[in-house]
């Protein structure tokens, strides 16, 4: 039993505008080899944004997975060049939902798909809430904001299907 | 503002043995177009089982992320054609941790990485554990079984790096 393993070869296979997609193949310390594809991503943030009565959502249409009115967290690919985490989440807290927050704390970062791709999402919880004028972007042209009541946070719990956006409010559950 | 939206264009790149990576065009219904990548992926489950002391959760090496000893739940593709999600469940359970479960519960379904990928994690509580001798299959010879106090659950839940182990170790401590 070993945990140890190196990549012998790779191969890439795209190189798309926000993925990347390869064939690797490793050997393990026991001499073993085996082969895993792999999709590279630039990782993420997600924000867990709320005051005394709400939790601020957004919903957008979501291609990939074929829903349309998807609830998530506000959130954001660290996308632009030597941006920090904690940058990005205020960032996309401003462009998405158009508030600024007194309070950041760091709450979870973790990978959404061990198995086969390198995208990590750091949570952060925003606390200390005040309205700002969002900038013009593209991106917030199908983004509809959407002030969750807390004392309903179990229904968006039992309803959601995004793993940020649950990981995000079962640790708001546990923090209130 | 608006959810809907029509896929009016699609080409695959890459149809490997787990994932397909295509370019697809989109039309929304406000008359835009853009154009997404997407990978395609079969699906997964994960189990949290645990009895009254112990939560057991496995280690291997997960090279997409480069780590060596991550923490995670038992958990399985749904590459098994006809099998339905709680019977991969099951089987993966046998076969990581050499367990059987009396009582099986839903918890959550969701989508790992909702931007650009339709993997979608289908999440159990398995209780009334026994003890069942695994087959001898070839998945398992790195994995190693850790029997984790339910006592020290808060220290697994700070230190997981994995979205579903995360998911499912926040929805146990809710319900210890």
């Amino acid at each position: 039993m070993s945990a140890d393993f190196e990549r012998i070869a790779s191969r890439t296979i795209y190189d798309g505008r926000i993925i990347t997609v390869r064939e690797d193949r490793f050997r393990y310390d026991d001499g073993e080899e085996a082969d895993r594809e792999f999709v590279g991503h630039p990782g993420a943030v997600g924000v867990v944004a709320h005051d005394d009565e709400h939790v601020y959502l957004v919903r957008q249409p979501r291609e990939a997975v074929g829903i349309g009115d998807l609830l998530e967290l506000p959130a954001g690919k660290l996308d632009e060049e030597g941006e920090a985490p904690l940058g990005t989440a205020k960032r996309e807290l401003v462009e998405e939902i158009g508030k600024a927050a007194e309070t950041w704390e760091h709450l979870h970062s973790f990978f959404t798909s061990v198995g086969f791709c390198d995208e990590e999402v750091h949570l952060y919880l925003a606390t200390g809430l005040t309205d700002v004028e969002p900038p013009d972007t593209e991106e917030d042209e199908r983004i509809e904001i959407v002030a969750w009541p807390l004392s309903d946070l179990d229904a968006a719990i039992a309803g959601c299907r995004d793993s940020k956006t649950l990981v995000g409010l079962l640790e708001l559950r546990h923090r209130l």
